[in-house]
């Protein structure tokens, strides 16, 4: 498959981004709003990989033509950068393009972070308002650790509850996720269970705050 | 310590009972609106511990009686029933006892369970405002599922969030918590933190639900 990571770049999208292009032969291919630095990153994924012995070809585009032919295609861009990004990448999504919401809205007090979701009730209700007619929208991925993910000498032993109401689309990031070593997805449901899958970021980041010894959090169930 | 399990006779109750029953030497009480059925469960629970190899003496009282002279008061109950709770054991209670909400507000509807709070914005915001003045209230066990928690021949290995404002009442339920076997209790930092732990019940109900082999689930975080 060809997996398009818009913001893959930094934060999630930089774990994403090296943990297929790692761990599966999928194409990987970054976005950015900067085409310039998306080809910087992968070349910089490019030579990390192969100082782990993978040689990997991975590609840097401007967002749009990222985008442009890709199966799947992750929006790991800041919830309040969410919409103009689908916008922008519009024009090269349709019906069998599978769009991948990791994002979470959360606000900062003295006390921690808290779940502050958009006026929808979901980031992923946004992004299925913003996607074109007919392109499906999968939420997935959002309570992983980016340092840890992005830490290619790190093994996961990590949940990721997946949900949208698409089965096919769920299925197709059900297995994308199986392909990357550790990583166990969960099936939550359809996009009306987005925000308690959301709201399980803010709580890992105030656990890790909260915590001694404990960073990097991710989740299992059991 | 002595323990008052405020809607012990069911549910997160009976496994809260009979887990520090079983692994501690609290002293147990259960309380209910009815007396006579707390007598009964006390009674039903101790011949389980026997069973078991384990003599304990459990009792069962209406609730005010059973919150009399308790270190700790563990509000078991559904979160619509909390403030009459809390109403109906307020006079047994002073600052030196700890009221312990582990409920949650939720709603079903056609897609799974959806976080449905108080309008304080979490139930463990209820509790605060239910309870009397200068009584520490804090948050913990929400996502315990009672039916694991109950088998006493099914050993445990989850994490439970406890949170409040109260450093000194958040150290006796994180030291009474460490007291049942396999149950890892982690600091989730004040009263403005309940939403994002309340949060996490809904959505572990919905992937028991939609995950074929999953369930009573709980979860660990790493």
């Amino acid at each position: 498959m060809r997996i398009a990571l818009l913001g893959g770049t930094g934060d999630i999208g930089q774990g994403l981004a090296l943990r297929w292009a790692h761990d599966s032969d999928h194409e990987v291919v970054l976005g950015s709003r900067d085409p310039e630095r998306a080809r910087e990153k992968a070349e910089e994924y490019e030579t990390e990989l192969a100082s782990l012995g993978r040689e990997r070809k991975v590609t840097g585009f401007a967002n749009g033509m990222a985008a442009d032919r890709a199966d799947v295609v992750v929006l790991a861009v800041p919830a309040y950068h969410l919409t103009d990004t689908v916008e922008a990448v519009a024009d090269g999504l349709d019906e069998n393009t599978v769009l991948v919401t990791p994002a979470v809205g959360m606000k900062r007090d003295d006390d921690g972070f808290h779940y502050n979701p958009p006026p929808g009730g979901s980031v992923a209700a946004l992004a299925a308002e913003a996607a074109p007619e007919g392109v499906p929208v999968v939420g997935a991925y959002h309570n992983l650790a980016a340092g840890r993910l992005a830490d290619l000498e790190t093994d996961l032993d990590w949940d990721t509850p997946v949900f949208g109401d698409d089965e096919d689309a769920k299925e197709t990031v059900v297995r994308l996720t199986e392909d990357i070593e550790g990583l166990r997805p969960l099936d939550a449901g359809g996009l009306a269970n987005a925000a308690e899958v959301e709201s399980l970021t803010p709580l890992l980041i105030n656990l890790a705050s909260e915590n001694d010894g404990l960073h990097d959090l991710g989740v299992k169930f059991q």
